[in-house]
């Protein structure tokens, strides 16, 4: 078994990615006119000091000697959608690991929903990706969203805490999960990833003291970072809000 | 990464294209006796002096020499359907990027319909002809159109700008998108596809006045260029219409 | 690219072809003692001098030397399906052009079902096939049918124009269709299908005199030939019925 | 095209063969603590002096020593189904040529349910397994049994003459039928499956003297042979009831 | 043939297995803070000498150290799902057989869902592991569960028999089975399985006293081991427990 380089996307075991694949998994109605541009975000996360960048491979491709300029590790998503189809979700493969190696990727991201009826298409699809990427020494780091007709009803904090351990499972470095706002249930989920890093997506844009003083309770909870995107490209001070969130991830 | 040959379809990055594969995709209903030749297409494309053909492959072989002789860049489309089939749509692969650079293609095109139930099928098939496109210097035009039940009562700008935003991230150096005819709405497009190009598709035959009169906004809004088809070949004097449209674009 | 050699199965650009795919897409039912026998039909073939004789490969392979010494050009199709499933119609390869090419096939055959839910899978399918054929020089013949639900209630003189405009953007070396009844509209099909050859499937059995009077109506409106199965091994007089087509197709 | 070798199979061109494949297709209800061990099948086989065994290749890789002592011509099934799922039925290959040939096997099968939404999946199937065994001089034999809604209420004597062509249309060297009754119903189907020689399904153990009339009948209406399960190795008497059939098909 | 080493996980054709794949099969719930830990588990195989450990890849590969050290044997399974969706049951591959060995497993396991309809896919996807595996001298090792609207309303006793029967069709080692509390069937379970060995699943927590109650009875019946989980690990006192386990099936 090949080493995972790992350590070229965490520091102490811990980072903030800054994440921006909103573009195509929500539309440009998360954008304004300056966050549109992928330039203001490799901006952003040069001058806060961002441990990584997420993209899907259009925007890695076309801002690629400013992504590598910025010296900025660069972690592509191999898959996506549309939230246009209304129905079970399914997100296949729309990067290559090859492809993401070319474009200078140090990790790859890829996204699972499970409980949805394509649940096992995207477990295949992500058990090849990530046999490729470990036998090049390229962590994983896998979405696992809860989706679907079937999981409607489902207790919040159980889906967050087997979310966790499916990654675990699957053999994924990083798992990136929604938080419920319970404290107690992520700890069980930080618990039950065991030697799987726990991140916790930033979610929509919220008020900036209610969003910090979440992220101190995820960090306190066993997270080991966070891939925040809206509030911090959103706000009118992301690199102020950076330096806070960072000092709480560090410190 | 292999420098993509995008200059071979562009004029200062401007361009007008001649698109011509109507006859898969809605029938020879949009025909009559002279523009049902592909003959009168490549001559119109010629006099005119188009910046590219668009055609599918099965004309793109029949017709090769006469292409060839005529000196128009060609594109050839990968993907096509009939519009028969009432249910969810999905356009699937009917030509590979070998094939289209045997017959002499300098760019490759190929539809997405976000929005359907196959809206996965078609973005992991695009991924692999942009991957083998732009590996051998290609550039690759994508179709984004929103279609399917999931789509229906949807904000026809939010969706057009959608299009825009989605082929970015997948990759692609071209969008070509239907224009809802509203101007704010386009410019939002532009700045959302970045540094994919975007080119408005002509659509059904409409008076000259209106239609020239649409060109303009576009071009305003910030629209690359134009791929025309009906409302040039249909026209009574299509080379006079055709310098018309020419000199919108780049004067 | 390659020289397709069409002029193996086309004499002047016309032909006639003596089709026997009958007991797989329909069952025995056709058949009766006599015509039962695939050396009956290659005797026929034989004695008339048809153009090619098109089989399963099934048939083209336990009848190998029999085909062989009749000299008749064997056309095989890759792809079939009986007609008892009640569901949108799929018909997909059941042998590759390496297996046509050995069985001493000169052109290969394939339905698509337009209009059917599962067209893209079969217009897929077809590409695949023709790239391949056409690499080797084989000439390709498609069949197109419209079917399935969504093309209930549509023209039928639309469709037929559709079906061979259909074959030419896909890249066909000659369509085989199923003739309307309307010489108008066989008129715009040949228009339609352009430098891809039009062939008319002969069709369920009918009077003699009738029969004739259709094929040279077809032949009047511009069909390069007619692919001619039941009406001629169904027949008291095959041989005479043929030197009557013969006649009518290359005098 | 290489030579089929058939003869490894059959006695001057005809054949008695015990199939053992029920395990799977019904279940051990089919069994008794006697001849739901392999080790019995294979004995009666060879002290009967059965043309080939019939098995799939569970059985015939963990029984693999005792069936080459045997010197019993091995045929191995390559696909297979439990009777447990209800709607239309499908059944995927789920052992290799390449597989079937390792394990010593002179012929293989595989079989088709004609009429079944999947009928499409099969006989594509079908068709590569067809090429590869042919490649290698392997005979070839199809089961095809017509299933699933859109069957039902057909003709029995013609679906089993539809069954019988189909095989020759798709190249078996035998298509294995079940027989229903009607004399002059076989006698078409041994008609029009021409070059394909005829196998009957022994079918569910029934009166000794009744099963004896219907080889009888099947002989005298062309059959080329049985392929028997249960009548034998269900009976109390198996050895002296395979001398009756073996006398019946030989003699 | 390659020689199946199946003796490295069995002790005079016994054995038993410790079983740890709860984790992505039924989610966290299933453990506390103690045994959501892989070392745990890991441990606990060591100290009581299990004959081999069955995770998944994920913590095959990041206990990979841990379990090396343990000497245990490691088992791979190669499939998984979590208990989210509701439909017809579907398991796809999620390690391949390659991944397996290199992560040192000396078996595999794969779990089929007999009765679903999705069936056929898990057989066909099963035959090629098998075949890969056995060709690298590698058991395997079948899960197999009647499961999916189909078999409801089916005996239970009949449906255990037909999985082990399934089992050796498909040419496993090893079938790992539901008990249904029935001596008598089981005993017929065994017999149906033949040359495959019948391993039963421990199933949840239940009092010790009826455990060892029951795994007395599967012996008995004939069964050649145990792969037990949550009773073992849910247990106060595992070590214990498992060495009376031990004695049951070795003595």
């Amino acid at each position: 078994m090949k080493k995972i380089k790992i350590d070229k996307i965490l520091k102490d075991g811990k980072a903030m990615f800054l994440a921006y694949d909103h573009g195509l998994e929500h539309g440009p109605t998360d954008f304004d006119d300056t966050d549109v541009d992928p330039s203001y975000i490799i901006d952003i996360a040069q001058k806060a000091g961002y441990n990584a960048l997420i993209f899907q491979k259009g925007i890695a491709e076309k801002y690629n000697e400013q992504i590598k300029k910025s010296k900025i590790p660069l972690i592509v998503k191999l898959n996506g959608k549309t939230n246009l189809y209304k129905g079970e979700p399914v997100s296949r493969q729309i990067c290559s690991v090859k492809e993401a190696l070319e474009l200078g990727a140090v990790a790859v991201g890829y996204t699972i929903y499970i409980g949805s009826r394509y649940e096992s298409v995207m477990m295949k699809e992500f058990d090849e990706i990530q046999e490729e990427a470990h036998n090049k020494g390229l962590p994983v780091i896998v979405w696992i969203y809860p989706r679907g007709k079937s999981v409607e009803n489902r207790a919040e904090g159980e889906l967050m805490a087997y979310a966790a351990r499916t990654a675990l499972e699957l053999g994924a470095d990083i798992v990136k999960l929604k938080y419920n706002g319970n404290v107690k249930d992520l700890k069980w989920t930080v618990k039950s990833a065991e030697k799987t890093k726990v991140f916790i997506a930033g979610g929509s844009k919220e008020g900036e003291k209610d969003f910090i003083k979440e992220v101190k309770e995820m960090m306190k909870a066993g997270a080991a970072g966070i891939a925040v995107g809206r509030n911090v490209w959103q706000s009118d001070s992301p690199l102020e809000l950076s330096r806070k969130i960072k000092k709480i991830i560090f410190d």
